[in-house]
């Protein structure tokens, strides 16, 4: 854990030869700028942290590493790099609707570079601060770039959002407008995808890269869908993908209309007809896929609404097994793929 | 997180070209052996899990990572891994006097490998075995071998043992025998220490290697000893550098008789009078080093064994700053080095 000593360590070493005191205090660094809560006991500093879970609430537990090179692309600013390896995080509190309270973190630097870990803590706070959560331990420990976060939040017992509950009947809705982050990932030669319609804008570009670089996890949207969502998940391996999750743990099926995917004005414009296939099979937006029953619609937009969040019907919960994606002629449709894998 | 359905992922993927559904199901494999605890509400399987903390007890947290080549040697057995990763996060829930109770899992790995991960996952739940904590969850990812486990656990709110309770005229205590996790290292070659007296007997090698291949993290002492030690750090950097640490958080200094550290037979038996500096500055141990006033030197005696723990009175706080080694001539000794370093 991070050490309050001379020595930023914690996790066992297996020393190199020639191993000297580190020219930067990188844990120093860390605890300096980390803010604290009520319920933090004890933060970083010694073996372990001391929380608080209050009465009544579950605890809500997620981990989640980034690889450099794998989850991100190499060139990717320290600043964005931080804010990610949290939002993912976060997002996935959110598609619970879990209220962020504490999080780990896990630095693996090929070598200490205090500007470096000042950028990346830049980022990494700016996203914590936004949503309350606590920085409050860890380590850094020297390898590849790798960082690792395991969040936790609260939910009110019983309340939490959860993969296997939706329903025959339920409308499938999604936040926000997924498909931009892969629309800048095939834009960057990052990954296969359709062509674009033409010369990217500056403008549409710089919409799409934002989208990429730091996403939005929906955490105020999670927490406005408590009593209202049947089923939730986020959406980071591509929206069918991840409602096929939604499915298979439910043990239903599910019909996504295409054409109702709700696409940001910069994917049309780069993308034109192709952009559906970004938002239906493209990952890394952290948006929230979730179930309803169609008589709460009203409630379910006004809540989306009081957040500041859009939300959009896509299709709807069937019998049966597995997701069907439909286009405008009412005809099955394929995507080129069904999400990404870590293992191929 | 680990989540059911077919796509074992759940972290943000940099897809790379060529990406196929892979061979094996990694975490279905890991889902399926997990064993599970009666507060855990929900477990692998959704976007975070869901777990039940108990009123009236803090949450202990503690993240530590292992790297491959930096942590572990290249050759160690994955069943070894597995243990040990989980280990040195035992260890520092033991040094607050938490009990386990649930643990996440983020495995990095550079390509699928079913017959791997088995034997990972049965050291990784061997330990967990015995300490009744649950894997709720985590995450496997492409990317250099890397494994980083988040450990939480329970204790009583304000018994928790913490590094800055130390008191001037407080007895210094160590569990155990440190040091030999530091002699298998040196004899394996992976890192610089003194010669062997001689050559090294098999059965001595033997115990020296198991006691780094696995150690045995020192719950059951951690909570016989609240509400009589002051002070509690594991020793995983080094005993002197680790007193260090509740040194500087307690504000007192440390006198540490060297003679008095307790070495096994093995590592007499191999390093004869060297064996002390492996003892005092040598790390990987993961025994506790704690303080405790001398009116209840028999109370801390009978505590440890009860558990079954040896433990040996080794020092004293005293007034001032920093930790003083003294030889068997009450003279002031240096170790060649004062710790290990994850950045050189």
């Amino acid at each position: 854990m991070l050490a309050a000593g001379d020595l930023p360590t914690g996790a066992p070493s297996l020393p190199h030869a020639g191993a000297a005191m580190a020219e930067f205090d990188l844990i120093g660094l860390i605890r300096e700028r980390a803010t604290t809560r009520d319920d933090v006991l004890l933060g970083i500093g010694d073996d372990a942290a001391l929380l608080q879970p209050p009465p009544g609430q579950a605890l809500v537990v997620t981990a989640d590493t980034l690889n450099g090179g794998v989850h991100f692309p190499a060139d990717t600013r320290p600043a964005d790099i931080g804010w990610k390896a949290l939002a993912v995080n976060l997002s996935d509190l959110a598609s619970m609707g879990a209220k962020p309270a504490w999080c780990t973190l896990s630095l693996s630097l090929p070598r200490a570079d205090a500007a470096w870990v000042e950028a990346f803590i830049d980022g990494f706070l700016e996203l914590a601060g936004r949503h309350g959560i606590a920085l409050v331990g860890g380590d850094t420990t020297r390898g590849p770039l790798s960082i690792g976060v395991t969040a936790m939040g609260l939910v009110e017992h019983g309340a939490a959002l959860r993969r296997d509950r939706a329903r025959v009947g339920d409308d499938i809705w999604v936040t926000g407008t997924p498909g931009d982050a892969a629309g800048a990932l095939v834009l960057g030669g990052h990954m296969p995808g359709p062509q674009p319609a033409g010369e990217a804008s500056a403008a549409a570009r710089a919409i799409l890269e934002a989208r990429l670089a730091r996403p939005t996890p929906r955490v105020e949207a999670g927490r406005a869908l408590l009593g209202l969502a049947h089923a939730c998940v986020d959406v980071s391996d591509g929206l069918l993908a991840d409602l096929g999750h939604v499915c298979a743990r439910s043990g239903v099926g599910a019909e996504v209309w295409l054409e109702a995917l709700p696409a940001s004005a910069a994917l049309r414009e780069v993308f034109a007809d192709a952009a559906h296939v970004l938002q239906a099979a493209g990952g890394d937006d952290y948006e929230l896929c979730f179930t309803a029953p169609p008589n709460l619609r009203e409630q379910v937009q006004l809540a989306l609404e009081h957040v500041g969040v859009d939300g959009t019907r896509i299709g709807r919960i069937v019998a049966g097994r597995g997701v069907r994606a439909l286009d405008a002629q009412g005809q099955p449709w394929q995507p080129p793929r069904a999400g990404y894998e870590h293992f191929g």
